[in-house]
């Protein structure tokens, strides 16, 4: 697709002139993914006519492509019947995660009208929370017997997976009452002579995941192992679906972004899963905001009433009010730098507990140069601007101090965090600008007062 | 693996006794992926003694996991014919990443040492950049002929996958110059009459990626397609390669650190790429964080000169100091919050040019919504505290302004800097919090001077 917006004009052009048959060719001949990213940008009454125009099996791929409030907003706007059709040509985990996101008499509706098998099987894959295994996995996965041969594998394989639509990854390898008990690749299966048995090359050392693992855990997994899929049993090993990479990919940018937006102090757990921050009600994004920024509340109060005490020294000179915004925008975004990378590091696994240490020391020598520089620095414009080299010294020596100790605290808070079962991303930004707001002007004003009662 | 701690105590105990045997059968029992993890906490030598002796299959796998760094460390410790051999077990991209971390006259005596069609294959992928679909794609790919039946389809790939160590997702099928002309599935291929022609099965529709494409784009076409593997070709539609999810997975999480990092204000492309922030050397992580934090010093400056012009209302009415932390500090942290979320929702797709007036309406209603009401509570605190309604009356309107127009800034920049085609992640926070910081605390001094001036 060369350019999107061409490509919208030109179907707003057919919808609008009414020309069906073209509006259904031109959609056809896309990519659903494409299509997807269509569906994004058109309005309602435009989407309706286009997934109306294409071919069901492309309808329902284009819907797994969109995100969950389009799917149940779409779903919902044609007719039951279709909807219906095109519930059953999801894949299983698909269709639950579709019929999860409706009201519960709506998607109770669809699975009364779905067919008998497929709407019991998304009954069970509704039992599960959706953020474990067992919500994200597909329940219909290829296996094989462990007393058969490679040939008799393969026949297996062949009639299988031609009548469901089965991801093809791995092969996993079934006793007869269904306990994992090995996995065969593709691969392997294709280049082995047909006449070996299947427990002779089937690999026993089975990476798995449990029905009830967190999706978090279930992310890491993947990273670490680098597995295009895993298995999923319950307690009593009995093989009860697959989670793959794609699945995984998107709880890997829904984590990402909920340590992103957590860091900067924006709380993402609020209890009301459906709503998101950017689309959701401004009373959610409102409510997400406002925890943070009520504790910053606090925390600049008490610099308030620090501050306020020195009201004799900003009489005696002002001008040292005027360099308190500059101590603490620089201590604050020293510190952000180093919460921020801490933060990071932990979470690629760069940094552990037992490396922690190191990163203390290294981070504390990088703030303390950084300072030194930035002391210097202040030190001499001061000089030069207010021809007054003591308060030079004094804003200069205030603010090496405090970004070294900006820079300490925000290593340290992350690391302690992690160690008590914290997750760092809650050292957000908001609450360690703070401290180190109120302890970067107690210090310059201490300083600053020390300095105007000996001279 | 339960508890890597425990794991790491016996083999060190294992090392320190000399129980070679032991210490080998302990090891060739884990995964790979968790000697990776091990390999990483303990001290050099003793991770000599460990590769030395694991089999060599499963050592060149766990170097395969493990960071570049670290590669050309441990090849550079354990003697050169093992590091020949280790190498030439790695899949040719692998090995081409690890060669080209290298000390160029270290890879050229390793590529003279190598197997002749090996050591080509590996100086041509060390032709590409390494940010492009060459410098990441395998050259291994498993082909078939467009003329070939089924049948002959899978007798070819019994053979060639057998024979080389090729990833199988898909199977690419081109014609007698090597053009790319379709694809088809391994579950196509098993579950066709063996008698069909390939040309009749095969999917004309290819998405493919050119050898120069960079990472962020191949990237990008992952996420929105979900391929499990992309094939990659030259100008001229010649088959160069495959790129499969895990290379994708790499990419993203590189891109994700950069993107969070460059929000920080920490400068993540200094040109000398082989320097980690985290492990580099500490010259390096301190050039890479001084650049911003040098202009939000210029910034802030500015706010010092300003701040400086009303100190004949701080030596009125002192504590009207004390209040410029306060609003500097919400202001900053809203604002940040803003920036976060927009920059977050463009790298994540949700957010759009074509969507950017309805977010900045809907970021300036919150921030709206929130400063009112963090301006009254200001003003009630303020009455409570120092008994003065009218100075707590100023400090809310003020916080109240400075709230909305921090949602404002935050919420445009990144937009603005997207339309003029600049990384929106580089409006990042130091620079805004700077800026809300000089306009915030303008208005805020404007406000009380007046009130000073006419009371």
């Amino acid at each position: 697709m060369t350019n999107i917006e061409n490509t919208i004009d030109r179907i707003q052009e057919l919808i609008e002139n009414d020309a069906i048959q073209q509006l259904s060719d031109e959609l056809n001949s896309y990519h659903s993914a494409d299509l997807a990213d269509i569906f994004q940008q058109i309005k309602p009454e435009e989407r309706l006519k286009c997934i109306t125009n294409i071919d069901e099996e492309k309808a329902a791929d284009v819907i797994e492509y969109l995100p969950p409030q389009l799917q149940v907003e779409i779903l919902g706007d044609i007719d039951n019947e279709l909807a219906s059709r095109l519930i059953s040509k999801l894949p299983h985990d698909e269709a639950a995660d579709v019929l999860g996101d409706m009201e519960d008499d709506e998607s109770k509706a669809y699975l009364d009208q779905l067919p008998q098998k497929f709407s019991s099987e998304i009954r069970e894959l509704l039992t599960y929370n959706e953020d474990t295994a067992g919500g994200i996995m597909n329940p219909l996965v290829l296996t094989i017997f462990d007393n058969m041969t490679v040939k008799e594998a393969l026949e297996t394989i062949r009639i299988k997976a031609e009548k469901e639509n089965m991801e093809l990854f791995y092969v996993y390898v079934v006793d007869k009452n269904n306990h994992l008990v090995g996995v065969v690749s593709l691969r392997n299966l294709l280049t082995t002579p047909v006449h070996l048995n299947i427990s002779d090359i089937m690999s026993k050392d089975i990476v798995k995941v449990h029905v009830d693992d967190y999706q978090g855990h279930i992310a890491d997994i993947f990273m670490k192992y680098q597995f295009n899929a895993l298995p999923v049993v319950d307690l009593y090993n009995h093989l009860k679906g697959i989670v793959t990479w794609d699945d995984v990919q998107d709880i890997v940018e829904e984590e990402t972004t909920d340590e992103i937006l957590t860091s900067s102090g924006i709380v993402t757990d609020l209890g009301d899963e459906d709503e998101d921050i950017l689309t959701g009600s401004l009373a959610h994004s409102i409510k997400a905001r406002i925890p943070w920024l009520f504790i910053t509340l606090i925390g600049e109060f008490v610099a308030v009433t620090i501050t306020n005490k020195y009201d004799h020294s900003f009489k005696a000179l002002p001008i040292i009010a005027a360099f308190m915004p500059l101590l603490a925008g620089l201590g604050g975004n020293i510190g952000t730098q180093s919460i921020t990378l801490m933060v990071r590091g932990m979470s690629t696994g760069q940094i552990t507990l037992s490396s922690g240490w190191h990163h203390i020391m290294r981070e504390t020598i990088t703030g303390l140069s950084i300072g030194v520089i930035f002391g210097i620095l202040v030190t001499l414009v001061t000089w030069g601007w207010q021809h007054h080299l003591e308060l030079g010294f004094i804003v200069g020596i205030a603010m090496c101090l405090n970004m070294t100790i900006a820079t300490m605290i925000g290593t340290c808070t992350p690391l302690i965090l992690k160690k008590i079962n914290i997750d760092p991303a809650v050292a957000s930004g908001p609450v360690i600008a703070t401290t180190i707001d109120v302890i970067g002007l107690a210090l310059y004003l201490t300083l600053v007062t020390w300095y105007l009662i000996n001279i």
